[in-house]
């Protein structure tokens, strides 16, 4: 396992807002993540809300702009939040387009090269980078949670339906819910894993739950009705209407006026934050 | 009156985020401002908080990273937030330099040329874009408060004391309490106002209160210990020992552990607006 490097660590509601970089095998090279602790970490182990963050966005996204420590705080929730894709690649095409390659990681494992090398968000999330904090911080790895924004949403919901018994709760703010049928997740899947669309399933939150997947308890939702990419990228009903044949938990709440922004995720993060405590509670 | 242009307008808790631009007199170009009404502006004038931003900041760094708009609709407070500066002036020296020119405008009106024709901080946020806001926005201007962060700390509080009954509260977070005794100030006013020391004093806090200006209230202020700047800049033991000898309320908090950053300012914005919203009550 590779050491842990400290960037910064600075005091923020009584906790430790962290950024670390360490050398990632998943993703062959470094990698920097952001955790927050909150108080209650100096007694002992917390439970861990993971957040994964969109398209363009890094680890510092949603530590700067959600409000989201003074929730972890107050609830005793570690927040886990890890970059959106691999740097400094050097692959031709992975900088330029803000829809694909570094930023635009979509938690998958590509197959086809020359991204398979380094875009390896899934096992990065899902594998590397737990293991890698629960041997640093007092973090209680049998409580986690995950959350996430329009691609991190995708990424949470896939997550959380692809590891039964792994997350207590899961939510998304403005998730891309159907990558295989919008034009973000035609270009990246397309990139990322080659023609064979049967392969891309796996990826796809409303296709998982169309083939038998669920998620233990309710699934909560926030979806802005101002958001610029809601008709043509989100399309949260595909979900809805999957979880609704699957017998599946959902609540989907459509929220008039907002849009794609962290002005919308701000506002509803106490929510989501609430929400996860109350399923990592002990 | 020049006209105000909407940049963008984004719902926020339930009230309005917006960035909009104008042709400023005072400054003698555009300058962009950020505003937020909260839901209670939908019935009627709200009251005002000023929020005066620090060194390479703009009018959207409060709005992004403070949390505060939760506290102001909440509290139904409108956050008020100028940039800091004139942009895109075109002046030899103006970029390059964090400390002096766009981005640090100290909120005086300089009177050494060049800077004597845009930057004009002091006659913008005094008078020009209260009237501006008056003008067009539901704000009841018989009830305003002041804050402001580092640089933009030292605005509000020789703002609120050069003016005396235009505010019902102020505070600051990590303010510049003594500039011209200190390399930030040394540096901008020598620049701005020339050599003359004297003139200098008319925008130093700790001067004005010991020329015998004063605030009616409390001057609340927040100073992380272990902020980078505190003994090289902000030195609020200065200002404090000028409030002590003239009988000036003062209720100084030194805040261990938090540095400069708005993770500290984050976590104190509750009690400042709340401070506030207590004076500003109807």
């Amino acid at each position: 396992m590779s050491a842990i490097e400290t960037v910064s660590e600075q005091r923020c509601f009584g906790g430790v807002q962290g950024f670390y970089s360490h050398d990632s095998e998943a993703c062959g090279g470094p990698m920097r993540f952001a955790l927050y602790l909150p108080p209650a970490a100096e007694q002992g182990p917390v439970p861990v809300l993971w957040y994964l963050a969109g398209l363009t966005c890094t680890a510092e996204t949603f530590t700067i702009k959600a409000g989201a420590q003074r929730l972890a705080a107050e609830l005793g929730l570690a927040l886990a939040m890890p970059d959106t894709s691999p740097r400094d690649t050097g692959f031709p095409g992975a900088t330029g387009d803000w829809e694909f390659g570094e930023g635009a990681g979509f938690y998958l494992d590509a197959t086809e090269a020359p991204w398979n090398a380094r875009f390896r968000m899934y096992s990065y999330v899902v594998d590397e980078l737990p293991r890698l904090l629960a041997g640093r911080f007092p973090l209680d790895m049998g409580r986690q949670g995950i959350t996430g924004h329009s691609m991190g949403g995708h990424g949470a919901l896939t997550i959380a339906l692809r590891n039964p018994g792994r997350f207590r709760s899961v939510s998304a703010f403005a998730p891309i819910v159907a990558p295989t049928r919008v034009p973000w997740g035609e270009k990246a899947f397309s990139r990322y894993l080659g023609d064979d669309r049967k392969a891309w399933e796996r990826h796809d939150a409303t296709a998982l739950v169309r083939a038998g997947a669920g998620f233990e308890g309710t699934i909560l939702i926030d979806q802005g009705e101002a958001d610029g990419f809601l008709v043509s990228q989100l399309q949260p009903q595909r979900f809805e209407a999957a979880c609704e044949d699957a017998g599946q938990p959902l609540d989907l709440r459509m929220r008039p006026g907002y849009d794609h922004s962290y002005y919308f995720i701000q506002t509803f993060v106490e929510d989501h934050l609430r929400h996860h405590a109350k399923a990592l509670a002990a």
